[in-house]
């Protein structure tokens, strides 16, 4: 059973709670430092599930596991495992019968975003659900505006085909222009599905 | 970039790849048991990707990860990790526009199939995506018989909402009445989006 905080809210162990934050910094093969981030999606998700709006989870991190102890009967020790590469987007669920699948990043950055912590084979994928009619989007969020924006997934290829040709980031300004911005409250914390309605709506 | 057969299929390291088979015996508690009907299915993902059929994926075995170790500056290892029972089914994705959500599993049983591989938060996942409109069935193998059934998750609710007080596997019988047999083959190995459209032709 999952220990809950008093407001029902469930307690999510952080990943790796002892590491520091400036072995973030050297490392830029790991998208950790988008984790309270992706921790303010979850429980956004987790608001969605309860109040029965949507049923859209974050997948587990890949790992490919080497080694496995069992020093019990019933206890199974990983020992040795690494991180992969995830091949899809994290989140997907459904939501009134859509099909819904994004990726969430934020920067520190206060003037553009920048594409390097997304993997060729992530947008492959979201290509591949745009061509099964799925919904796709990007949430991208700016820590130091404090601000997200929901970016339709077809914009966001766009962008990221032309990358090697023209520029590894996106100016703000463009993302401003496409993107519906997403507000940020008490419950849910990221509202994305009222500004997902709001796009839908529009198209 | 992952390793390829020269067929182009990708090669999957199996989990555990050092435990012996008497093992599984043992401990109920792990689903492992299924492991190569598992692999089949992602081979049959894999063509239905590839063939652009559809867009599902199997979600990664969830860890707890308690260690983490850093021998070098682009290398984490991850020393300590626990198995966690998954929270949702096992695969979903996209198809034709559909969210779709199954469950895979295998028996050696000749007559019945248990359902004590099932937990019920699993239920509970199919109940909330059935309430957003979601496809959701699970995939019942008969590995002696050589027989592979998709059961609609509102019939599999049924069955296993009635299993405190009835029964703790459901007769092979009512499974061939109620499911829609899976064609296995070459190339989809198991081609169950056929058996899908099946059900839904007939809704």
């Amino acid at each position: 059973m999952p220990i809950r905080y008093p407001n029902g809210k469930k307690f999510i162990q952080k990943r790796i709670p002892d590491k520091k934050k400036s072995d973030y910094k050297k490392d830029d093969s790991f998208s950790n430092r988008g984790m309270s981030f992706e921790d303010d999606i979850q429980e956004s998700n987790e608001y969605y599930r309860v109040h029965e709006k949507a049923v859209i989870h974050k997948k587990p991190t890949p790992l490919q596991i080497v080694n496995v102890h069992y020093p019990h009967r019933s206890a199974a020790v990983v020992t040795e495992a690494y991180f992969q590469k995830p091949s899809t987007t994290d989140f997907n669920g459904v939501y009134k019968g859509l099909y819904i699948d994004f990726e969430a990043k934020e920067t520190r950055n206060k003037t553009s975003f920048p594409l390097k912590n997304f993997h060729a084979h992530q947008i492959e994928h979201m290509k591949s659900v745009l061509s099964q009619q799925g919904i796709v989007f990007v949430l991208l969020h700016f820590r130091i505006h404090q601000e997200i924006y929901l970016v339709p997934g077809s914009c966001f290829i766009e962008w990221f085909d032309n990358k090697d040709q023209a520029r590894k980031s996106i100016p703000k300004k463009e993302i401003e222009k496409n993107g519906i911005p997403v507000s940020t409250g008490y419950l849910p914390k990221i509202d994305y599905l009222a500004a997902l309605d709001k796009w839908l709506h529009n198209q």
